[in-house]
């Protein structure tokens, strides 16, 4: 029988999750163009994220944000040796079916664009394609993992160059999978109820007077059972099941470093790199420091390569909180 | 056993306390150049601290403030022989190391800079270099020292040449401590709760209603145990345990007499040396006036050698009020 490559790169949960490990300790950073793709992987970036618009523009250009336009993304795919993600809308399957027939190695089913299901994420174990999911705390995670993704990251709060979101939730997700190791049995009952809730859908049924039996995700029953497997496995393991990166607003050597300390897996910049003076040297100097996270020297040298990081934005003056989008 | 001046500069307590004491009766200024340190350093200030721009300046551009340019930093370290300080962001620990590795004489962990974390101050303790912290009232700084702080200045209202907010926290402090060494028994064990509870980290806004055990400063009873221990401390001396500085909006000599008059061990002097019309003379007169603050005609002589002080913001009229990052 012969071999099929795509059926051993996706498939199972195990292939799945694997092309996701094989990123681990590594940065995946936003290109707009083939040049920069070119640029990132020279740079050492593990992977790219294929986009019209890094986080900045599309957070300075308003409106809806959708998947890109297939060309740009095939452009890449055949310019670039390293694995390609590309970004499909909250809860479009659509965009995601397109993604994966234009054969893209990860989909980021994610806030940055405008998202497209109000209730629902994508019925990530339909697909055979690894998808990454964005989050604030422990349930998200929880609840993106039991939907079929293989990878998370902590949303961040993407095109600000402000790391205070991104170490926000990682200290949530931290935090609460600590309590979760020490709390008692009828705090755990709580917090596993509490995870579960969003797959209710209290907000439809609260309208329609409707109670929910069955979810894209199968029945209440089934998501309840699922999600109690994947918080066990979360209390035993002291750390989320998946591979987990850090995003959205890390602009540099420092920033990368600092959350690679928090316990991160690795970590996307999105903005970061082509929003700054020279793009080349802080793709550098970022892989740098995050490869040697735990030695100040080598991040110290990193932070000398800098020319001048992007411009940032403070938090309080946004008028779109992307990391409020999808639970 | 040959000598190590860096584990004699740094590393104990009493080592990083002990460089703070150096620099009692004195004035820190911020430089942005060589030649600004060089005429702060002829002024007879005991420390310059080295930065990109000047709080007026971040506070004039906006957006995101970092940790300087490891070149900006080491070109003054390399032409100053008085100690240069430096600036991290509120909880970024990746930057705090890049600056010990460069080689400053105390790290400045500054709400100046836009804050990294919104939940936890640097684990100062970690480090061997000494930290100074700001404050706007007892609390903040109990908590500062308790975490690590060798040094504390008030807050103030840093870039606005407005002096009001330096005399409000160095009121607050000190009315504080009158307070404490007076309250009864029950009213001490409140400011006690008070002090700590911003340990327990209540705002952490969880949907699984967590309740944190420990801190990166160590457990909640080892909080309680050590905030404890200082709060008595500051009751039997009737002052902060450590070299307490007045800090923002200090820009002419009669400022830091007022301040250092109000018991201050020591001012920073940020934009008002390098905003002022002549800032050699601003820095000889705000030195004059801060070593003879008991003598008011050479408080008056230092006022005559000025030629116009940096010009001034009301506090009503500011976007950001840096002095309530950080808590």
């Amino acid at each position: 029988m012969a071999l099929d490559l795509n059926e051993m790169r996706h498939g199972t949960e195990l292939l799945k999750r694997g092309f996701a490990k094989m990123q681990e300790g590594g940065v995946i950073m936003d290109v707009v163009t083939p040049e920069q793709a070119q640029i990132a992987e020279d740079a050492g970036a593990t992977a790219v994220m294929a986009l019209e618009r890094v986080p900045a523009d599309i957070r300075a250009m308003g409106g809806v944000a959708r998947m890109s336009h297939p060309d740009l993304i095939t452009g890449i795919i055949e310019t670039t040796s390293i694995p390609v993600m590309a970004k499909a809308r909250i809860g479009h399957s659509g965009e995601a079916r397109v993604l994966e027939t234009l054969g893209v190695d990860m989909i980021d089913e994610s806030e940055v664009l405008t998202p497209a299901d109000p209730f629902y994420h994508i019925p990530k174990n339909d697909f055979s394609i690894p998808f990454v999911c964005g989050c604030t705390n422990l349930g998200e995670a929880v609840r993106r993992i039991y939907e079929g993704a293989a990878m998370i990251r902590t949303k961040g709060e993407a095109g600000t160059g402000n790391v205070v979101s991104a170490v926000q939730h990682a200290h949530l997700v931290s935090e609460e999978i600590k309590w979760l190791q020490n709390c008692g049995d009828d705090d755990y009952s709580f917090a596993v109820e509490q995870i579960i809730e969003p797959f209710l859908k209290l907000e439809i049924a609260s309208e329609l007077g409707i109670q929910l039996e069955t979810t894209p995700f199968g029945s209440i029953d089934e998501c309840i059972y699922g999600v109690e497997e994947i918080i066990a496995e979360v209390k035993q393991k002291g750390r989320l099941p998946v591979v987990t990166f850090s995003a959205g607003g890390i602009a540099t050597p420092a920033d990368a470093a600092l959350m690679m300390n928090m316990g991160m897996d690795g970590i996307f910049v999105g903005s970061g790199i082509f929003k700054s003076e020279d793009p080349e040297t802080t793709a550098q100097a970022i892989v740098h420091a995050t490869h040697h996270f735990k030695d100040s020297s080598k991040v110290a040298e990193a932070s000398a390569m800098m020319a001048t990081p992007m411009p940032g934005l403070e938090i309080e003056t946004l008028d779109v909180r992307m990391e409020e989008r999808g639970h």
